[in-house]
């Protein structure tokens, strides 16, 4: 009998959101699972650190499942570094993070907590993969996720990732029946325009938040986006070598040091 | 007579730390210089932005140099948002994010509020850099990265950079005499091997302080560590397209829809 895969789990929306909590007992099928997860909502955080401050681990029993379950005051990242080094007693076979509530497509991926998770796990050599469905609700509905999720988990336990490489998958948000396969793809050009919404506060200073619109910039057919549209789970390898190794070579025609 | 460039001026260690006035002094020589940036330390806050928040931005007057100020409530992604958007009533030639009192080479790229705000002007298409020196104390010596800085970045306005690529410049922690000049270099391979102190609180709590052990894995002579330790600056072009291209061609032979 070979041992079980020990699956790590988390995410940035919080060990209580529906999406961990579907993510949870996929992963429940395929390994012996420990959860260690942020106490509150961390989305936006991007790949942040707690360094200036404390860190708490709490052991909690959210339902009657098997798997270990430990809330955390950090961020995604945080959680990841704590599960690897405080919490398991052996190294994961596999990091999963997600599922989350809205899209990590594109240059989405840059601002998210659920995919800086799982490069943290990446950079400290375990298979990893980020889920993202696209709906942002919290009463969003993860039932057609489960066989796709399943799906890709396992086929990177079977596989591996080489080192420096993790998947970025995202979800349409449709029903099983519409969701026509899986695509590997590229991450799109894509950008947002920011609207920032100006108001007083009842002491007549002036404040922000924070709005925008989503533009695709990429006509391209092999994108993220182009997947997700048309009704595909999109798939995108991403690496954490930020080198622009294409371009080395045309700034050392700069002469910086003459 | 041709127009002076116009240069938005950021950092992560906040509007007062000597690491962004000594950027402004250089900066002052090159254009006309806006500040816009956190009003207290954001590092290690990768690339996070403010979205469950308000964001305020207030004019400020730090010493009697000619450029306008902003102290921003926000992280450093958000002051280049708000600075594009709200501040400056024209496009930007120029952003650049520093000095930040610390390394931001190799993996560090991934954690840095520095390198997060050069990315977000990246992705609006401003040509734009991050400058750190390899001191991390309030009162290290930053004069002698002030020629590197401004040979750099008048480089950098002089040639353009390509859509999608923004620069990562450390700089050694050396006097002026001690260094040997600029290197192009490609992101070492390296890790954090995280080492959590573990105490407990007053009410006998655990709680963690996050440290490690920074660890350069990467023989190459030429990466940003190498050039560092050897008494260059390094200049990485980074990219956020972070699609591992190289590897989607493996991945379509996994059979993902059988």
């Amino acid at each position: 009998m070979t041992q079980r895969p020990l699956i790590l789990v988390t995410n940035d929306d919080g060990i209580n959101a529906p999406g961990i909590r579907t993510l949870i007992e996929i992963m429940n099928d395929i390994g012996d699972v420990v959860v260690v997860a942020p106490n509150s909502p961390q989305s936006g955080m991007g790949h942040a650190i707690t360094i200036d401050s404390t860190l708490f681990v709490e052991r909690i029993v959210v339902d009657n499942e098997k798997q270990l379950e430990y809330s955390c005051s950090g961020t995604p990242a945080d959680c990841v570094k704590l599960g690897i080094r405080e919490v398991l007693n052996r190294r994961p076979d596999l990091c999963v993070s997600g599922i989350n509530h809205g899209s990590n497509s594109s240059i989405n991926v840059i601002y998210s907590g659920t995919m800086s998770a799982a490069i943290e796990a990446g950079i400290e050599g375990i298979p990893s993969i980020g889920f993202s469905l696209l709906n942002y609700k919290w009463n969003a509905n993860f039932s057609a996720t489960k066989s796709y999720v399943k799906t890709i988990a396992k086929m990177v336990l079977k596989h591996g990732l080489p080192n420096g490489i993790v998947l970025n998958v995202n979800i349409p948000d449709l029903s099983k029946k519409d969701i026509k396969g899986i695509k590997i793809c590229r991450q799109a050009k894509a950008n947002w325009v920011e609207e920032f919404d100006k108001r007083k506060n009842p002491q007549g200073k002036d404040y922000y938040w924070l709005t925008g619109k989503f533009v695709n910039l990429d006509n391209g057919e092999d994108t993220d986006e182009w997947a997700l549209e048309n009704g595909y789970v999109s798939v995108v390898p991403i690496q954490f070598d930020l080198t622009a190794h294409h371009y080395i070579q045309n700034l050392n025609s700069w002469n910086l040091n003459d």
